[in-house]
């Protein structure tokens, strides 16, 4: 059995037990997300330093005793997380930062974070008995809820805007899920997807509405403190949507606090496009989450009704950090920026996160000594579309050497002339 | 320093040291592919099971003694290699075979195998003081060059036919590459590079043409076998373009095999597709390899003149393995089978393996009681375009909860037909 104590409503404070319940509070709707508590006693016990050094597990389940899983032999086999944390050398350079750290979660099997919340929730169902599972999404967790099932051998049915971008649709049918291609935003197909949930009695994956995605992500937070021999960084840089990660990751650290393995918590910073910035406002402002109507050239956070805004927020209070707003221009000048000086590819919604550090920067809202983890939530090949709005074109040349030399020549008289 | 003895010549047996060459024999030029031969009793003092089992380096480089590198001060960050190798257990049982194994090298940062070879270059470029790198590539090995390059802040001046899927030109821009779009083939980019190579002084990565490409690639199945605890398996599944990644394959388990970690050999399997052959048809033939033009939907594997053949044939002969073609259509249906049975996604040139495994255990060539593994060489999300061919529409509906449950009747219905 795993060290789950209970769930407990965010908004009127009810507990539940485990299996009493398995989507927001009954009494509080869309609202009453729930937290879930560990019995972090018993989990010391088993959880230490020495634990983990010896630890041969390359996957999010290297945590395992943090995760809210009872029978870990129904967990799905996809090698989700263990991604890099790089220390950027040439962005340091160029900067004048000594202590930046960015963490490539592109890596993951379908190349998004969204990855630890579905390897979480499979295996729930799983636990569960439940053999179809829905979601609403974005695209990212789709893909990667898709991306699991299919592991296993699961039903996953799939509500996306119609106008997501290709390579998520692309890995959704792939991996064989049923894709409903909603003539709506987000926002209608996350109602939707709570509609059929109940109609069909189908598992749901939801961001939020299920509490174990946030558990799931955690796991982003629990790797970084391992990477950085939990000694905390100073900020964490996470890009906002529903709000549901920038939670996970404050949820590891927190986690981590509790017992032991670290001594306080990192400033977690919330970053947003400007055309979307519901949770930035909310955090800079009276905390009150108002709904937006999207303008964002970055899909994975173009969300109006945040679903996890109530907890991002009161998280992001909790640890003494703000919110940043940037520009599309900013967010694609990021994908740039970070692909040439690091080889790391981000999409915009990844890239924004980035965006939002350096302008934090600019700004002096934080130090270029301060030890700042930023995190890249998604792989740019997800986006191609947007990714080339960020880029020139090649040089189109014939098959001959000639051709080559001419090419080139401009291409040193231009940087001479510069 | 590192532990190479010396480079030798595959055709004419020359030997050099090190610090002679850079590339093919000069007197057998293009075909005078050389092989890297190490001090494998210096190399055992150091590299050991224990020291295996205590290495932290979750990288291609905790190989490091196995590498041609003398200034690991000079190895690039970005983290490649140490992917995933899949029990697949829902292809197991769809195919009734108890012992395959599947792995996963779309998992690398550039999204293809092809950051191995380039990591070991760029590595390489470094001690040998080049800044500027040059490369012909059909895409994959380009954007994994570009992506090495920047991370260390080299340059890099990239070949590709101008009709490379667009993923893979994107990346290359991202990077900050200056993308030479060739009109043209592949083998008239390789060409072409060559020719750049001896008039600009860069240094040159083209897959065969520089010897070390080979030592990266290896890396591949130094982790496959410290994976299945050194139990080698019986096959390995390999898709072919130039016959490097094949090569490596076969460099990779002999070193271990002349270490005395393993105690023989797998038989290598080449699978390329029926419009593009040279090397299946060598290897089935007489041995000689024939250029053609080529003609498939996996374009990193449309290769009509492969510049490693030689030593690829020559490799998988002394395995006792054998080449099998598959069509572009089975290519297609690997793509969509692999995604549905396990959640791995691969690109057409990727999938080529695995749908040469299916044909191969179809036709007796193999027995289902056999471990076998397949080599998945790149992520589908680097060509949708070819992937939407293997999959269908999505289910267009509005965003009302009336149309999702017409169209969930529709598809029960459709089911109970069948
Ligand atoms: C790449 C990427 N970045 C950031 C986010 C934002 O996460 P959240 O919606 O939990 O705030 C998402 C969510 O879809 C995402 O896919
Ligand atoms: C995804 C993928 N698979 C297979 C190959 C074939 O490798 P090689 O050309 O070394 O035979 C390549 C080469 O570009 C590739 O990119
Ligand atoms: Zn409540
Ligand atoms: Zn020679």
């Amino acid at each position: 059995m795993g060290h789950v104590k209970r769930l407990k409503c965010l908004v009127c404070g009810t507990e539940y037990d485990e299996n009493e319940v398995m989507y927001t509070c009954p009494k509080c709707g869309d609202n009453g997300l729930l937290e879930v508590e560990y019995d972090y006693e018993s989990i010391k016990r088993e959880f230490t330093k020495e634990y983990l050094s010896n630890n041969k597990s390359y996957s999010l389940w290297r945590y395992l005793p943090l995760l809210p899983i009872n029978d870990p032999s129904k967990i799905a086999p996809l090698q989700v997380g263990f991604t890099p944390l790089y220390q950027v050398p040439r962005i340091r350079e160029d900067l004048g930062v000594s202590n930046l750290f960015v963490k490539d979660d592109g890596r993951n099997p379908t190349a998004s974070l969204k990855d630890r919340a579905s390897a979480i929730v499979v295996s729930k169902a799983q636990e569960l008995g439940k053999t179809e599972i829905t979601c609403a999404s974005t695209g990212n967790a789709a893909s990667s809820l898709a991306g699991a099932t299919a592991s296993l051998g699961l039903k996953s049915y799939i509500f996306v805007p119609k106008n997501a971008p290709k390579a998520k649709l692309t890995q959704l049918l792939v991996f064989g899920a049923t894709v409903f291609a909603v003539n709506g935003t987000y926002d209608e197909a996350f109602d939707l997807s709570i509609k059929a949930t109940r109609e069909f009695g189908w598992y749901n994956r939801n961001t939020g509405f299920n509490p174990y995605t946030v558990e799931g992500k955690k796991t982003v937070a629990l790797e970084i403190a391992e990477q950085l021999s939990f000694d905390v960084p100073n900020y964490v840089f996470v890009s906002v949507g529903d709000g549901n990660i920038i939670s996970g990751v404050y949820k590891g650290f927190f986690d981590l606090l509790n017992l032991g393995f670290i001594d306080r918590m990192p400033k977690i910073v919330a970053v947003q496009a400007e055309g979307c910035s519901p949770v930035v406002d909310a955090v800079n402002g009276d905390g009150i989450i108002k709904p937006v109507v999207p303008n964002t050239i970055a899909d994975s956070i173009s969300v109006g009704i945040p679903r996890s805004g109530i907890m991002a927020v009161k998280y992001i209070k909790n640890s003494n950090g703000f919110g940043i707003k940037v520009s599309d221009e900013e967010i694609l000048k990021a994908i740039k920026y970070l692909g040439t000086m690091s080889g790391i590819f981000a999409e915009p919604a990844a890239s924004t996160s980035f965006a939002g550090y350096l302008k934090a920067l600019k700004e002096g809202l934080i130090k270029g000594s301060d030890k700042v983890v930023v995190i890249i939530t998604g792989n740019g090949l997800k986006d191609i579309d947007s990714a080339m709005k960020s880029v020139k074109e090649p040089i189109y040349i014939d098959p001959t050497i000639e051709d080559v030399k001419r090419k080139v020549m401009e291409i040193n008289e231009l940087f001479r002339r510069r």
